[in-house]
């Protein structure tokens, strides 16, 4: 065959500026590295009892315990899933489990789809869901849930950081909430993991969901954090795997991949520092070209990685086309619900009219984001957004100021 | 990183004798080779609009079709799920769907546990379940589907060939009792896919499930079958991928390896008859060298590729590590409940005793298994059988009429 993983990035990869690092991001070759052979020799069923399978426990066992050092978790308490939507519904599931005298349940209005859709789904059975409102910059208090718990709640289930905006709610403080009411907490992690430090120690969720593919291992697999002591029923029935918590064979090469990433992220947790820098220099800059331009979300309580911003008088989605012609991959929200004509329900939860929400784009950065691509925004997305309004596009002095100005 | 994919087999893979593969199978390389620009390159998001994501979509679309193929169904009656068990689940949560109206299922006392634990969740809830029988040679015959259909069935699900024993059960008979009758059908076809033509032109089911790593793909796929017009509700429930019907990021890499794999399957049912001719020689090579030896399950309405074998007066574990030992991975059954000492419900269910069901291992074939490997076998099962009873173990003689012998 002689195909070889030294072959470097595609032809595509050297052309595309990539800011939508929220909807997927690039395996990375070190991840490649640690399950290529999980592919090609050490590929028994995890599940059985020769000696062939014995490096595949070992895998498994290893990429559970570097999981669980990612959340200071223990490894016990990682359950290995399909994806992070998967993670998400178990444990919603696992609420709905709970009884007749529990069928109260609290999200956020921002909550992602994975988690709205299944509480939607506990409504129509005739559970009741309490939906917290966020303020204009996408905040929420722990206050806010304090304030709903009620005697049959049966779990609270808020994220940690907003996938469309970054902003991150007060986790630890709404943990103590429920701990203190006892009542059970998930939180959906997916956009938090490797982007800021989550430490399980310190914040008592008793669910914590995660997914692979955000932060550069490969898609379909995912992990759901399942506190010791937590009641708990699995969604996928069948075979005893996961310790007879989550049936079906495990998607070892995932898992080890998973696992090395996971390790990745959290030695690369120090490096945020460098793309918050970059992100808010990109801000800067943007501001300083485009008129009628906002910030979604708190200035500063959000993911060092992602900015959502608001162009007055254009069109999101054609803006996102225009970028797209120039090679940057960006996005107007969740890639799961990207071709929808409705506008973002994270936004319209913000406050923000229709017209404002359809007028936002997301761009999200990764370790892997450059000062130069950074440049290339600067130099090419305000010349878009004046297009679209139909205005003369900016004079080459604007662009200097961005491209040089200094970092703040 | 100069890895290569052409550095061939590992030295474990040489010294192994693998005769396991209804619990896992070896990714074909050329399953490696299609699924490895999509961990490498073309890693966006499907569901992203850029220009970047379109090489994923439309591999999307052809593997889609590419399995599609292998049932002669159409691509949009696929849907990608995370494993087989999730693909059994969302069949058998539909049928939970169906209302007040519909509250029985039928299902064979021998299928997958994925299968039998979420109908036995469905009858602590409430529905009724009918677990039809199979006779002593694993048999089940549509007439018994017919018997037991009532006005408020749901659905009828009932696996295409065992995984213990490879028995396979008359599915277009069944399927036409359940078309007849209105009744929905589901069947599990893991162990099928691949081993006998599924053709769902003439076998009028309404749901199917497959999982990728059975055929040669990677783990962490599977696939459903819906046929077009079948009501359908979502299992995992969040973003709009697979048309609504399956939320969560698609597997991209795992899904092209099982469309290619479906391909290659496709391709090989022609090979069966080889597969089959080797477990033929082995069975009678077996046969003649081990007395008290009985095959579990019909002789000839069976997958060509599995064997299970009950040795009278021994312990079918025991057999399993002193096969270890000389480097022959086979197994009790489904890997799925591996250490779990109670005896196999497939072999009880056939009216095997709790002993004669413990004394029984599994030989599973692939397109990859030799004559070679089949000697080895018939060199050493019959004297670690006779060991372990307590006899002499068998002279070269015998070993040279079952590794010269004709096939059959």
């Amino acid at each position: 065959m002689g195909l070889s993983l030294s072959d470097g990035p595609s032809k595509m990869q050297q052309l595309m500026r990539y800011f939508d690092h929220n909807a997927t991001t690039g395996l990375d070759p070190q991840v490649l590295e640690a399950m290529l052979p999980f592919l090609q020799t050490h590929w028994a069923n995890p599940s059985s009892a020769y000696q062939f399978a014995r490096p595949v426990k070992r895998a498994l066992a290893e990429a559970r315990a570097q999981v669980a050092g990612l959340l200071q978790a223990q490894p016990e308490e990682i359950l290995f899933t399909g994806c992070g939507t998967e993670s998400i519904n178990t444990a919603l599931n696992l609420a709905a489990q709970l009884g007749p005298d529990r069928r109260h349940l609290v999200l956020s209005e921002v909550e992602h789809d994975a988690n709205r859709r299944y509480a939607q789904y506990l409504e129509r059975q005739g559970w009741e869901v309490t939906w917290l409102g966020v303020d204009a910059q996408g905040l929420l208090r722990a206050e806010q849930v304090r304030e709903v718990l009620r005697p049959d709640t049966a779990m609270v289930s808020i994220m940690w950081a907003n996938n469309e905006t970054g902003v991150l709610f007060p986790m630890q403080a709404i943990a103590e909430v429920c701990q203190q009411q006892g009542v059970l907490l998930h939180t959906d992690a997916v956009q938090a993991a490797g982007k800021v430090e989550i430490d399980l120690r310190l914040v008592p969720a008793d669910l914590l969901s995660l997914s692979a593919h955000k932060m550069h291992a490969p898609k379909g697999v995912g992990a759901l954090f399942v506190r010791q002591g937590t009641p708990f029923d699995s969604y996928l029935l069948g075979g005893g795997q996961e310790g007879g918590r989550r049936a079906g064979t495990q998607n070892i090469p995932g898992i080890v991949a998973m696992g090395c990433a996971a390790q990745l992220a959290q030695s690369r947790l120090l490096q945020t520092g460098c793309i918050r820098e970059l992100r808010d220099h990109l801000e800067l800059g943007l501001r300083k070209q485009i008129e009628g331009m906002l910030i979604n979300g708190h200035p500063t309580q959000r993911l060092p990685n992602t900015s959502n911003m608001a162009f007055e008088g254009i069109e999101g989605e054609a803006l996102l086309l225009q970028l797209d012609r120039v090679g940057v991959a960006a996005s107007s929200g969740s890639a799961c619900s990207t071709g929808s004509l409705e506008p973002s329900h994270v936004l319209r939860a913000m406050g923000l009219s229709a017209r404002q929400a359809l007028s936002s784009i997301r761009l999200s950065l990764g370790h892997v984001t450059t000062r130069e691509d950074i440049d290339y925004l600067l130099e090419h997305l305000p010349s878009l957004v004046a297009r679209l309004r139909g205005q003369t596009p900016f004079k080459p002095e604007s662009k200097s100021i961005a491209s040089h100005g200094p970092l703040t």
